[in-house]
């Protein structure tokens, strides 16, 4: 029997879909298990998988394939539709960005990357300033490119590769919505909180014990350890695909918390893995809906689910017996009162839900105006600090709290940002959907029963996979567009609750 | 400046270098740290992988810069051109072998490793018989494909294929030497033995103190910890590339030794890889010579260094302080005696250094009459079990301690066995210059102090990589060509010794 060319193309695709989980192997080793000197090696594995990817993507067959396909499509149902719309995706943006390119763009974030650690320790923004201004000329050519090959605008282009089907109009209406609305909500909750301060939490808490607790926690969650892992890494990440999905997280002993709220993070993202649809997994359509989707799903478990008083009231017993701790600081109320502390402050990464989006909207406004030249690469830091304090009312004294924070620019990450933000927002509004559907959700998390959430969402976000565009897909889980409103209800009633 | 036919060469088998570290990484992460429901997952990446490198290695590119650079050949120096012949042997070997035949025979092999396991369960040979005779077939056209591409006999070219160079008529000579005198000396040792019993080492040893007892013995012995790593898994293993290699061990609570010389034993194979040329070392020539000289490194490390006095002497302190272990049992002479016990047994992996080589006659006399027709599969057992009884006195009484104790036929490897024998022939004719040149060896040993070791072997065999066929190698580190008489002088000092 011979093949048709869809048929053909799935076969290529399952190939790449093979290459990109041994990609993702090697980067999760790299992070948890590699030893110190073994980098060079690693880098010359991943270019030379990375590139042999690519080749594969956009080889002439590949091209003549999709051309032969796409005039048959009319033969296609909607999944190998979707698939094939998917296909054309992957390889067009993989032809706007030539080899060369992405070979001078490695390499000049390779070396940002080393003068942003150096920029960091000497506190100086200008020691990373050329390398910088030499990753954003790179990043600017492939967003021309880009821009050109899926008829966006440049910036565009580069959140479309973040999250396709997202606009900068779409952005920019959620985010004049937040900006609207969070600064008076941010103060309103600090007073409120004020007047109810939380006891501290003292004591060390070791990292065996922590582990302990977070594997207990990730089972409740649902999360598979045969056919996962958790480990530990510098910051916490998720590696790895729907058959072998690994996350990490972070202990910090004098912190009770962290450790376990990053694992709970990086498990929303394995669970929406998981979740994809078994008989696409190797396919583009069995993938997930970008990186929008995938934070909503991640905030969705931390923020939504377990910062609340339900998992409070099942977390608590699990505290006392693992961690072995009791007190009077250590009732469900003042472990809530910790896990939902609102603070304005200088770092995004220890930024609290309220303020977070502060964070990312100056990120935002400043990256469109570094690509588009209308910031130059020297007035950055003074830009960052007059944003922020503009935002948030506080002012960096210094590069390092400041426009040295994060290492996404340096490594060419621009139009990636928003995707955080709007994470919170999508994680807002099917939130509210699932407690619309699930009447008794409060009571089920107290139980430590997490079979209904996973079962709304494989059905309503999960399962669809990549087969509808990211709105579409909110309106399909919601019923409603993707709006701020239902987030800010929820941001609303958490952090303005008359008790 | 354009490259030479040669210099593109260079270029392709450093990304087929890069391909091998990535796969040998899967490899080891699937033994070591995968969960264990991932299999399938990781089994299609490992197919992707090695299915690329097969089609990158055999391009008609490649096949043209082979042919100009042959024809330029005259104009390159010593290390090129080995380099231009082991290119050469790579990709002759796989044209030889086309990817029709290499899934077939992943297929069959992996169908017939699961029946192994059922078979050795149910302790029935009858159940893998059919998929062995199935392996077999492929085996052999497999074998008649090298053998035409290579100019050898069929069970030559399997042999050349782990180790480049040895024929059968090497491997008889020395079978042969091995056959006329371990029979006396296994009975001699037995019976001088009787008089000196060991004491027993009763106690419970965890794995944690043995764990701490193995990084302490591998950094004494040069292991470097910043670019490899010490873990443990169902079978001792070595993976990795020369800037990255990972050993593994196991760890038995009832035995203080077998754990530690199963990780000194993977210590000389990543000794060996870490001495490998430096400026070579993406390149074939840069890799180990075969899979006998790479036994001969482990069993030089673990049989001729180890299993010594002197070693005892250097390790006897550590157990006291590391695994907190006295009384009269843990004296030099007793530990030493339990180093170097010889007894008759029916399992080869349980064989020490005097019996082992009868356990690798019997495989390779059977595996030539397997592959050539003359035993029938049905006949394996009992033709087995003949065989054990003329070579040791021992009859198994069942499969299970006879033929179905290996997994090496079901899973294609014929041809292999004989690199196991031939290893300690190789490290009993390299222990004997390696003493010539170093003759306060037993002091540093006794020390603590394996730098010298060290530079010898890299001096000598390590540091020639694949630049000399695997005869002249020997000859070249220990001046005379390859025969079993240091091998069998050393094991007539060892275990013949009037003390």
């Amino acid at each position: 029997m011979t093949l048709t060319p869809y048929q053909q193309l799935e076969q290529e695709f399952r190939r790449l879909h093979a290459f990109r989980g041994a990609l993702s192997l090697l980067r999760w080793d790299a992070a948890v298990m590699m030893p110190r000197g073994s980098a060079d090696v690693r880098g010359e594995q991943l270019a030379a998988l990375e590139t042999e990817h690519h080749a594969l993507l956009t080889t002439p067959k590949v091209a003549r394939l999709l051309e032969r396909a796409e005039a048959a499509s009319s033969q296609l149902d909607d999944w190998p539709l979707a698939n094939l719309r998917e296909m054309r995706r992957q390889r067009d943006h993989a032809i706007a960005t030539p080899p060369s390119l992405i070979a001078r763009l490695a390499k000049a974030t390779a070396r940002a990357e080393v003068f942003w650690v150096e920029a960091k320790k000497a506190n100086d923004f200008k020691i990373l300033a050329p390398h910088l201004a030499e990753v954003v000329n790179l990043v600017r050519d492939k967003a021309a490119l880009l821009g050109q090959a899926r008829g966006l605008a440049p910036y565009d282009a580069l959140v479309d590769g973040f999250t396709p089907g997202i606009s900068t109009e779409d952005i920019e209406t959620i985010f004049k919505a937040l900006a609207r609305k969070l600064p008076g909500l941010v103060n309103q909750a600090i007073a409120v909180q004020a007047e109810r301060p939380a006891v501290p939490l003292v004591g060390k808490f070791s990292a065996s014990r922590q582990r302990a607790l977070c594997t207990e926690v990730l089972k409740t969650l649902g999360f598979p350890f045969d056919r996962g892992r958790l480990d530990e890494s510098e910051h916490p990440f998720t590696e790895g695909v729907p058959g072998d999905i690994r996350v990490t997280t972070r202990f910090d002993t004098s912190d009770p918390f962290s450790g376990l709220l990053g694992a709970v993070h990086e498990t929303g993202h394995a669970m929406y893995d998981l979740g994809l649809p078994v008989e696409w997994r190797d396919q583009p359509v069995g993938r997930d809906r970008g990186m929008a989707l995938e934070e909503s799903q991640s905030l969705l478990f931390e923020m939504n689910l377990c910062r609340s008083r339900s998992f409070v009231k099942y977390l608590r017993p699990l505290l006392e017996k693992i961690l072995n701790v009791n007190g009077v600081e250590w009732t469900e109320e003042n472990l809530y009162r910790h896990l939902t502390r609102v603070r304005r402050s200088l770092i995004r990464m220890d930024a609290d839900e309220l303020t977070y989006p502060a964070h990312v909207m100056l990120r935002y406004e400043l990256e469109k105006k570094i690509l588009d030249g209308a910031l130059p690469i020297a007035d950055i830091p003074e830009a960052w600090n007059a944003n922020l304090e503009q935002r948030l009312g506080l002012r960096p004294s210094s590069d390092v709290d400041g426009c040295l924070q994060d290492i996404h620019w340096a490594v060419g990450y621009f139009g990636y940002f928003p995707s955080y933000a709007l994470g919170a927002v999508v994680a807002g509004q099917l939130n509210e959907a699932l407690r619309a559907a699930r009447p008794a959700l409060d009571e089920e998390i107290a139980a430590g029963h997490f079979e209904g959430v996973l079962d709304w969402l494989r059905e309503n976000v999960h399962g669809v996979g990549a087969r509808l565009p990211v709105k579409e897909l909110i309106k399909h889980a919601t019923g409603k567009p993707l709006t701020a409103a239902a987030y800010l209800r929820y941001l609303e009633a958490k952090y303005l609750e008359v008790t």
